[in-house]
This record gives structure tokens, C-alpha cells and sequence, in this order.
């Protein structure tokens, strides 16, 4: 008899079909004699439904009051499932982010959580109860209801997961399991049976978005073991853990993340500290950077460049703007229309011709590189976003088909 | 400088229009230097939508559930109530039923307050913010949602009063007022700018729905003044209190309850303890029995007829059929098509020819009158539904058009 921890996005309540589907699955799980706890998002649009209703009353609400509206989604779809599995004749509770006691920070919106408080939790599942609970959101020390952000329901399930000590952790989602590239692009992508946690990551955060990275990262530093597999097909999926079979497989997998912009700083004084005070500046306003270049501009300056989410572009840039004089910059430049294409694969770290062969697979295709940056399980290229599929196709046929 | 607590509908706060005006009643409350808490039901139709949602899934869900599913409705209505608000640059927090810690039995669906257990609330009124609370709902020992059944935001925002030993309790509803009968259906109907708390529970339990009686019973008890009043106009409504001017009138108004069912037991041995019996069993099963008559029937034995409400009829009579035996009676009948037409006044106490006007007005109207019951101030008729706003008309019409 094992622990799981089952979680289910919103499209798979999205209506009373598909809860009767996914209270299938439970049910399954269940009767095979093992205690299941299972993690639920909002259904389908509810969340927007409800962002609409927040405009028509107030432009720029407060994240305080957006969370306990947009809380109110997941208790919508506990409530409603758990109906669905009483009507199947098992015994079925629901509980909301407080009533689970998951505390989070008070960062309203995208708050990470901090600990669980309470017993509730198991001992519902000590009564061998199926315990249905509402991701996405928990409280603060003040018992204010906070939510998570992107991928919160995931994070909320590994959060469980670990708390509980569980003996797995499905995330079912509407793919069934990690793909070497992504399907919907390259017809020849390959799933995987298994993956390493650091590669999940890489992938994650590359823009494969299969699991959020944060629910990733508290998996691996927890050690749960993960499974990526499809609600609307009864197979394995893909299982995410510390150590797996190594096989011939050096590369992982190639990752496409369209979501990022380029922010050139122009002109920079050539003396040491210039570097550490833009980034810690950007820091401290909370601008995520990742790819870092640093090249020697004309007459004794030096220019850095740098990638944010695009999101975060026009934040960078008033920073740099408003710091100009400061760092001794003569102007700054930006791009949005760039890709970041990534070569993913724990095995790659001893095999230095990987990264050789990826860019011999892009200048066949005539495809420029802007910027590069390498890690020890990947390789990552900006290229323009026009090009950024293509990429991605000829890597996967240079790696996969052979 | 008083504290005020103000509560609003689901139709008053039904879209974002209908909440600014509500924004703007309690932001010019605050302006005037009270402190204010509001309590707010869910918008308009959610919760039918919300019911309609759980009988996809489940014919008959747990009640459990179904709290958790329906108390979603109010927390949406806080969160937009504050975020309009917001928008109007007030201070302003909501805040859940559990978040007052607003405590329940576990009469899910249908709970009792049994009291308020954290200093939440009264920390957010010394900073001087708004408070929106949601009514209806609570949480019960385990931590578990309830909601308080109907009328359960008028006793929310009655127990947050007494809590709070608030100046004044202010109802708003779509009417303006407390009448001295029903003005869509007797357009002589005058507006009362005062009634008692027994007054107005009589009215308020014999269908004059302006207040739910929970939320009077709860105000008398702790001697909460009330104001019922419109929020579509800026002008005083009716005050509900301990003593009122007497003035001239000896009764306060003419109220119709049309959602009874009566049930008469022929054929019981006329020996002592059979009614006891009976009704002691019809509360085991709570079934709240209103108005009884006793009756000598044919050959030594007796008839007892009693009303319950139009819900109850079909628990009532499986009830009394399932002990026929017990009782020695003969047969059930019943009759739906009825109704209770009640004159009310705190007046008529000392005045014994109020109950024969009454009576009179009626005669002369050709009504025949099948149950009477009089208490201390009022006295009610039972007669056939079809009749019963002529009755109201003409009884109304003897004591208020002269």
C-alpha cells in the first residue's frame, strides 16, 4: 500500500465529464489499497471569468483582494469532484488551502509556501478517506489567503507530497509524459520513459512547460518521486527522479522558450564593479536575468547584454534608463523578436562534441547565433524567434534520428 | 462617532454597477466618521448557479460539500465589494466567514452561530479600514465551512452587531421599508418608521420576509437596534427596536404566509398523552409544527390538525403514518392549498375587540376561517390560499383605512 499524491489541471475538471473521468482515475487508485490525495486547480476558465469580474469593479485591485477571488476557483473544483466521487459510493473529503494549513510568505499572487501547520490532512487520510484538495493557494501568518502563481497546483502537490512523505507524485496533465521536443512541432519527438530531476528542470525553465520549475525544484530537494502522465489515457507517463537508467541516451531532450527579450546595455566604463551593480540593482526590483554577455565595445568601454522574460523588459529597462549615469552607459538597446533554443541531457557534461554538433546542425540550416550559455546537463543558443522552430527541428533530427 | 454594521443582498450587489452604488452608501457612512462593517451576501445568481453545477455531477450531494461549494458565492461578493471600494481610494479589508472566526454548530446547510473567537475584525475597525465580511457562512469545531441557511446573512450581520456591540444594524434590501402589509399586492400599504422586535418577528415568521426571524430573534435578544432600508434611496427606512412611540395604532400590519400545508389526524382514542406522542416525535425528526387544533371527532375519539411549512408536509405525514399505530389513529389528510393571514401589533394586547374586527372584516367578505391562533400580539386565521390576499386586503383595510 503506498501514499500518492495525484494532480489535476484545470482542463481535466473542466466540466462534469471530465471530473467524472478524473474521479475515474482516483477511484482506480484507490481501490488498488492506496491512501490517494489529490490536488485540484480551477476548472477551465473560471479564473479568467473572474479576473473579467475584478476589471469591471477596479483597474489595478489589490493582490490582497485578488487572491481571496481567485482562491475561490479551486474551491469551486474540490467541492464539485468530491460531489463527483461521493456519487460513486467512496468516502471523499474536501479541504481548501487553510483548512490543509499551508502557510505560505505574503508575497500576494506569487507566494511560496513555508510549511504545513496542521494534522487535518492526515488524519482525513488515517479515516481512509480520498482527500480532495484545493492547489493553488494557502495562507500567511496573518491567515490571509494567498495563491502560488504560474504552476502553483503543482507546487502545492509536491508541497503535499513532501509534507506527507508520499510514495509518488502524479501530475496529470493533457500531455502524456516528457517529450524529447515538443510534439505539437516536431512529429519525430520521442517520450521519456524516465527523466533526471536537473534535466526536468533545465526543460521546465526552458519553456517546456510540462511542470513548473518550482514544483521541480522542491521535488528534487525533497527527493519525490514525480510522474508526468496524460488524464484522458490510462498509461505510464513520464517518471521524474533522482537517478535514472543512463541507457545511450546522452541528450534529453530540446526546449524552445519564445518568452524572452534581449536588453543591450551600450558604452559601459571598462573598470571592475560596473557589472555587480546593474545586476544587483536589477535584483533588487526583482528582474529575473539569464543569459549574461559580456563583449568589448569601442574605445576602452565594453558593452553587457542580457535576457529577461519579456514580461520583465520594460521594468529592466527604466532601471538601466534611470541608472544611466551611474553606470557610465551611453545608451541602452533592446530586442523582443529572440528565442532561446536548449539541448537538455545529464549525459552531455562528459561528452564535449555535444555542443560542436548542435551548432554544426544550425549553420547547416543557416541559422545565426546571437548569444550562448552552457550549464553541465545543457546548451542554450538566442537566436531571432522566426528561426526558433526550425532550430529546435534540425537539433532533435541531428540528436534523436539517427 | 458610531460603529455601524450595514448588510447587502445578493440583488444589491448583483454586478459592478449595483456595487458602486453599495461602495458609495458605505464609503459616505465612513466619510461621516463611523466605523464601518458590512456584510454582504453572494451576487444576484450565483448560488443557483453554483446548485446547478453540483446536480451535474450529484443528485444528492453531502451537505458537507455543498457548503463548501456555495460559501464561494459570498467570497467573491467581499473580494469585488473591496476591490470597488479600493477603487473609490478607501481603506478597506474582506474578510471570510472563518477569518472573523465566525463559529457554527454542524447543522451543515442550515447552521447556528455559536459565537466569534479571534480579535480579526475588531483589530481591522481599530485601523480603520472598511471591513467587508461575507455573510452566511461560518466554520464549525473542525474547521469545516458551514452556511447558515436562509436569511443567514441578515443573522451574520445581527451576531457581528452583538459581537461588536454596534450602534445600529443597518438592512438594506430592494424594498424601503417595513409595511403595514405587502404594497404590490395593497397599495393603501403604509410604511412604519418603527416596529418592536416582537412585532417584527411575528411579521417576519408569518411571511412579511423584509427580515429573516433568526437575525430578530438574535437582535431582541441582545437588544441590537435595526434599520431595514432600501440602497436604492438615500432615506431612512423602518427602525426595529425594543420600545417604540405607541402613537396612535394598536396594530402594526397585516401579514400573508402562503408556505403552509396543514395536516389533520382523525380518529385518535381520546385518552391523555397522544398529543404528546405525536409531537415530540414530529421534533425528533424536526418538523416545526405552527399552528395546532384539537378537535372532538366522532365515537370518543379526537382530531388534531396542525400546519408545518409547505417543505415539511410529505416528512411530516411519513411521519405520522409510519406511526398510525402507535397513535391508534385512523387516517392522515392533508390539505396544501392554504394559508395563514396574521394581524400584528404589540396594541392589541389590551384591546379585546381587535381579534372580532378582524373576524368581522372577514365574515363580511364572505371567508370562511378554518384554524385561529392568537398570542399576545397577534392573531392568525388559516383559510383557503385563493382567499388570502382578499383577506389581507379587507383586514387591512378595517384597521388602517378609516
Amino acid at each position: 500500500m503506498s501514499l500518492i499524491v495525484q494532480k489535476f489541471g484545470g482542463s481535466s475538471v473542466a466540466n462534469a465529464e471530465k471530473l467524472r473521468n478524473v474521479a475515474g482515475i482516483i477511484t482506480d487508485t484507490y481501490k488498488a489499497g492506496n491512501d490517494v490525495v489529490v490536488v485540484v486547480s480551477a476548472q477551465g476558465d473560471t479564473t479568467d471569468e473572474l479576473i473579467e469580474k475584478a476589471k469591471e469593479v477596479n483597474p489595478s485591485p489589490s493582490k490582497r483582494e485578488m487572491d481571496v477571488l481567485l482562491s475561490v476557483g479551486e474551491q469551486i473544483s474540490i467541492s464539485l469532484l468530491a460531489m463527483t466521487i461521493e456519487n460513486m459510493g467512496f468516502p471523499v473529503i474536501s479541504l481548501t488551502g487553510w483548512q490543509v494549513g499551508l502557510k505560505t510568505d505574503s508575497n500576494y499572487g506569487n507566494a511560496r509556501i513555508s510549511k504545513f501547520t496542521n494534522d487535518r490532512l492526515r488524519n482525513e487520510i488515517l479515516k481512509k478517506n480520498i482527500v480532495i484538495v484545493a492547489g493553488f493557494q494557502g495562507i500567511n501568518k496573518y491567515d490571509d489567503i494567498t495563491t502560488l502563481g504560474r504552476g502553483g497546483s503543482d507546487t502545492s502537490a509536491v508541497a503535499l507530497a513532501t509534507a506527507l512523505k508520499a510514495d509518488l507524485c502524479q501530475i496529470y496533465t493533457d500531455v502524456d509524459g516528457v517529450y524529447t521536443s515538443d510534439p505539437r512541432k516536431i512529429p519525430t519527438a520521442k517520450k521519456l520513459d524516465e527523466i533526471t530531476f536537473d534535466e526536468m528542470l533545465e526543460l521546465a525553465s526552458l519553456g517546456a512547460q510540462v511542470l513548473h520549475n518550482r514544483s521541480v525544484e522542491m521535488a528534487k530537494k525533497h527527493n519525490i518521486e514525480l510522474e508526468v502522465l496524460s488524464s484522458l489515457e490510462r498509461k505510464p507517463g513520464t517518471k521524474v527522479k533522482e537517478v535514472v537508467k543512463m541507457e545511450k541516451m546522452l541528450v534529453r531532450g530540446v526546449a524552445v522558450d519564445k518568452d524572452i527579450a534581449k536588453v543591450a546595455v551600450i558604452g559601459l566604463p571598462d573598470k571592475p564593479g560596473i557589472a555587480f551593480k546593474m545586476f544587483s540593482l536589477l535584483a533588487q526590483k526583482k528582474v529575473n536575468v539569464d543569459v549574461i554577455l559580456q563583449s568589448v565595445g569601442r574605445e576602452n568601454t565594453k558593452d553587457i547584454s542580457f535576457t529577461v522574460n519579456k514580461d520583465n523588459l520594460d521594468l529592466a529597462v527604466s532601471v538601466i534608463n534611470d541608472n544611466l549615469d551611474v553606470f557610465g552607459a551611453t545608451k541602452v538597446v533592446t530586442k523582443d523578436k529572440i528565442s532561446k533554443v536548449s539541448l537538455v541531457g545529464a549525459g552531455m557534461q562528459s561528452n564535449p562534441g555535444i555542443a560542436a554538433k548542435m551548432f554544426e546542425a544550425l549553420a547547416d540550416a543557416n541559422i545565426n547565433i546571437s548569444m550562448i550559455t552552457t550549464s553541465e546537463i545543457k546548451v542554450s543558443v538566442i537566436i531571432d524567434e522566426a528561426e526558433s522552430d526550425k532550430a529546435a527541428r534540425v537539433i532533435h533530427d541531428a540528436f534523436f534520428n539517427i
